[in-house]
């Protein structure tokens, strides 16, 4: 069903020449009513994809590994919000060590990216240096860091409230009835992993009265495997996971050694993939706020104000939502 | 654990001071040793991402939409082959219309693209103008186009083997008793939905006693589901399913009509995504051999003679395989 220039035009209040002409990148519309009926017609539905003419308005992507869906849900809220503004993105993956980033950054930028957006990349890694991203930040460019943390660099900073994502998952797990708990994570030395782990030892230590144990492996499918096998033996019956993929990979390893879920272990996941409603069974998860998330990165690498293009620091943490679904459940005994 | 250089050394039969010099990127080693000891180091486990100068080897690669994993799964495995080779790639995503389409393949060659790799794009669209690729042939750009075939262009053509597919599909629906078989699949212009349907129409025709449907909706969860609703009506219990994704949407599809998977309804996906295991019921799906695809559209778009850039037409049929999972079994009654 083609959205027609009428009904954009009168949302936008505008003449339909004025919407013809934006549509079809022509001159002689202020830039203002240029993203204002760009936005509209993306709103209802029409592609404004080819407004603007090419080269223009990329922003550079860097994804850590596509194979996770997190990163592909990540990528695509905010290609949806790139296009609502006429723009579109350009994307490197598994860039893994600090001289690829490096590079891939660099392409990126020669590639004619305006702004980076970095998924988890070394930022978020407390021993990795990252002297590549001032030097970028002192060309001039945006750059937004999603799911990490660092002191003393400047860009925009937006992560989960893991106190929060931790506290909820661990609340569920002692409601139903659980009495010790494990946590699931990856390399200690990233930040969702530090304050993940940070948070968990807090909460205990507050006088929750479930016992914890956590198991480093790492957020793959086999480190999910690897933890359930070391947290099962370890005495817990409820797993909090640093990913859904992870928590995939804890239900076969329940699995491997005759337990189920929900019925032995209760799992909950983190991300909310999309196909975590499709699984058997279909994951309680910590659900991450994808398009707050890709809003608030396009925002932060998209230069407003064209006299003063140094970002200055920001953090911005968004608050993450636990959704109850097939994976928990009370404990057996 | 870390691949030692003995081993690399050992294995590429060269001396240690070779690898070392490759693999920090020192000069003073031929290219066919280069080659050699990046090939042999990748196979070995160690990273060789970082091998190569920035800017060099960058494979340009356009995927419709990374929501569907079967594309981020295949531009992980395209990228498996690159970094094998010391290359790397650069992605667009969603360059739905042909115009975004084209200055997407631009900005990707602008960005130092020697080949590129097209995945579903409008060459698999018999309505789609593909003049914007032979801009590209003519300038030297090699090109590698996956799933979809057009006369009269240049380039390698890496299709799947759709009529082997829906065959392999359709006689096991029947060995398993189903007489009522339905095709579910997206817009009737692109390539694989023309090549599903002849196969479709004359796997029936050639005395096959299952009675056929076809459903035309599109490749998405929604296309699916609306697609169940349809086939069932028409008295479908076996469907055949474009995607994974659609495959999903049937089920729900099915559950909205009070008909449960693989009891009521028996349903066959296309692709193998990763999760088709983990859902409930675990997917009997058509595999793409995604790396097969991958390292044929990795050959093809690698100049390996520089005085002729220009790729003659090349066309590559890979044959799928069935995977019998847990959401087809006899029919009811």
């Amino acid at each position: 069903m083609k959205v027609r220039l009428a009904d954009i035009a009168r949302e936008a209040a505008v003449s339909e020449a004025t919407v013809s002409r934006v549509l079809n990148g022509k001159p002689g519309v202020t830039e203002e009513t240029r993203r204002l009926v760009v936005s509209v017609a993306a709103r209802l539905g029409r592609d404004t994809s080819s407004v603007y003419a090419h080269g223009e308005d990329i922003v550079g992507i860097l994804a850590p590994d596509l194979t996770n869906p997190i990163f592909p849900q990540m990528i695509s809220a905010i290609d949806d919000e790139l296009a609502a503004r006429g723009m579109s993105s350009m994307i490197v993956a598994r860039a893994f060590s600090v001289e690829r980033e490096r590079d891939a950054l660099e392409s990126l930028v020669a590639a004619g990216a305006c702004g980076l957006i970095v998924l988890s990349g070394h930022h978020a890694n407390a021993l990795s240096p990252v002297d590549h991203y001032r030097l970028l930040l002192e060309r001039g460019v945006r750059l937004a860091y999603i799911n990490g943390r660092r002191e003393n660099l400047s860009g925009t900073f937006i992560s989960v409230d893991e106190t929060y994502a931790v506290s909820a998952a661990v609340e569920h797990l002692a409601a139903l009835g659980h009495r010790s708990v494990g946590l699931a994570v990856g390399d200690e030395h990233t930040y969702p992993v530090r304050e993940k782990t940070r948070a968990f030892n807090e909460l205990i230590e507050r006088g929750n009265t479930v016992a914890k144990q956590i198991a480093f492996t790492d957020f793959s499918h086999e480190g999910g495997f690897q933890a359930a096998l070391e947290l099962v033996r370890r005495g817990c019956t409820g797993i909090l996971c640093g990913s859904d993929v992870m928590a995939l990979g804890v239900i076969e390893g329940a699995a491997s050694m005759g337990l189920s879920v929900p019925n032995d272990i209760s799992v909950v996941g983190f991300d909310d993939i999309a196909f975590g409603r499709y699984t058997s069974p279909a994951l309680t998860t910590i659900r991450q706020p994808v398009p707050v998330i890709a809003r608030a990165a396009v925002n932060a690498v998209i230069a407003t104000d064209s006299e003063d293009r140094r970002a200055p620091r920001a953090d911005i943490l968004v608050r993450p939502e636990l959704v109850v679904r097939g994976s928990t459940a009370p404990p057996a005994c």
